[in-house]
């Protein structure tokens, strides 16, 4: 790590959909707004060092580059990544992680590969069996997110996977929001003790009995956003599909909406002022779209922006890398994790 | 069955949360829209007979009781209503289809209990391993449906129950809602070959191999309600995560958009035109509230209306029992299955 900066970050520049023209400019943002910030930006030399000529930062010792020759593609297998990119801007950011050359690192390339080669190069932190994708996610009240995982990383969970994430979501909550005991609850689809597959109800016998975590109970679908809980704990099929629906019935309200603000010209008129609250509102629900999304369980910190991320959101994904070194996300994790193991 | 009328619906009177006051209004609405349909009333006699003469309906050749001592409560476990409830105003209306003294049932009781007597009365079609919840969901174009299943009688789903499903949510497509050759696909967690759990890619190719289904391949959950599909198959634990999440966010944004309308007196005032259009869009996105829901796969028609359904959200459900009846599904169902595993 540069000794002149106490917070450094490896950006994959050449991961998600356009690469170099998003992650660059917002690599820019993120030292402009943090001067205690270094980047190693981990991509093609020749093409980094002349956009960074281009937009006159050749020399900022904020930023420094790290040569890989390849690039994951966006549809390429996990495993295929994993075993024969080797020398790619992703692996690369995520090996300054394992070096403590960096103390974290993000990505907009590739959920799958990214995830196999984090899980295989960084480990799992003691305790944990899977690494989960956790977003922040807005809820009816606009000063309170509701962390959802897992959100994709894990087909299937089985029931310790599952009270591993409970802890885990429950650290994040508290260190990244500052929630104090933050509420936990798994998502069923039913609130009665008896709905559900064995292994939710064997969970939700788990967390009872973990003192350190208030667990709340089960909550249906129609609680993700109703601030009932502050933390919301489900397989990654599961997430998936909820987190994804979220998006659908937002892009269909705003366009229902469009649709009826441009059949007068009264309407239309003021119609611009609720478009833009919806699309607002449909924007924070697409939360990987602004924030990023966290790959937690690992012994170092991964943050995957969205694939078609925008530099705006890609700076928010550097931003949230940030908050999670400072709050020093894995090591909370862990001891929490030993604290419930432990009992 | 009378032989004065041609179709002949027995209905749960006591089941839901509210009962013969939402039942009986919603049947005697019933008989007068159909002049061919005759109710079986299912419940306490005394006080059905009370409630009729009250709305001046004791004669009406349409309607007739079938006296119950029991009722299943909207809490009460599955096993317990099949056992113990074997007089319950539920069970007869069940019963009644399983005898041939009326040609579909419909109730707003437990949906559990609904489930366990119906699967344990009626049985199963030929070829069918589990009944199934399905219903008729809003897409962006108003004027088509998705159908989706399951959504929620079954927590987990192997291959064959999904490609069952498949099968069967085509025929109700098809027949109910008139879509010729219906588009099939399997609600996944990315679209993909290599995504998802093994027994949905063994699905994707069974659907594949059958020339009697129109299958297009995995879907996400932002394409729910996007049109992309007119029958969307998951196990019923995911639709009914994503069904309910579809609730929460029509919710949230109709709750956040009364905010907006509310701040300033303007914006109160043309409110109210924007207000009632989200509300049709939110009670759109609720359809179990107000068409029912249909549990398929069963030698007989069985309807479920919402716990508390209004006499309007119940009446939709008669109606939908109807036009099952109508077109005949169980039998298209065995028929459809009968074709798929022949080949």
């Amino acid at each position: 790590m540069n000794s002149d900066f106490n917070l450094t970050i490896s950006l994959d520049i050449m991961g998600g959909d356009k690469g170099p023209l998003i992650t660059i400019p917002a690599a820019i943002m993120a030292i402009e707004k943090m001067p205690n910030l270094h980047l190693i930006l981990c991509g093609d030399e020749f093409f980094i060092a002349q956009e960074l000529t281009k937009l006159h930062q050749k020399d900022n010792p904020q930023l420094s580059i790290c040569h890989s020759t390849e690039t994951v593609a966006m549809d390429e297998l996990p495993a295929s990544a994993l075993k024969n990119k080797k020398d790619s801007s992703m692996r690369k950011a995520i090996d300054l992680v394992k070096s403590n050359k960096s103390q974290a690192c993000v990505s907009a390339g590739n959920t799958g590969a990214l995830f196999a080669t984090a899980h295989y190069v960084l480990k799992m932190l003691p305790g944990v069996e899977r690494p989960a994708l956790i977003s922040a996610l807005p809820t009816h009240d606009e000063n309170k997110h509701v962390f959802m995982l897992d959100l994709g990383a894990n087909v299937f969970c089985d029931s310790n996977v599952l009270y591993q994430f409970a802890i885990m979501g429950s650290v994040l909550a508290e260190e990244v929001d500052g929630i104090e005991s933050p509420k936990v609850a798994l998502l069923n689809m039913g609130t009665e003790n008896i709905k559900g597959s064995d292994h939710i109800k064997y969970t939700a016998a788990q967390l009872t009995n973990n003192p350190h975590i208030n667990y709340i109970g089960f909550v249906e679908g129609n609680d993700i956003l109703s601030n009932k809980a502050d933390v919301i704990v489900c397989d990654g099929f599961v997430g998936n599909v909820a987190l994804k629906t979220c998006e659908g019935v937002a892009l269909m309200v705003y366009s229902k909406f469009k649709t009826v603000l441009s059949k007068r010209l009264l309407t239309r008129l003021l119609g611009k002022f609720f478009a833009s609250t919806i699309k607002k509102l449909f924007k924070s629900l697409n939360p990987d779209q602004y924030n990023g999304a966290s790959l937690i369980g690992l012994r170092g910190i991964v943050v995957k922006s969205h694939g078609n991320a925008s530099s705006l959101a890609f700076l928010a994904a550097i931003m949230e890398a940030a908050r999670e070194v400072e709050r020093q996300v894995p090591d909370k994790i862990k001891k929490k994790l030993e604290q419930s193991l432990a009992d």
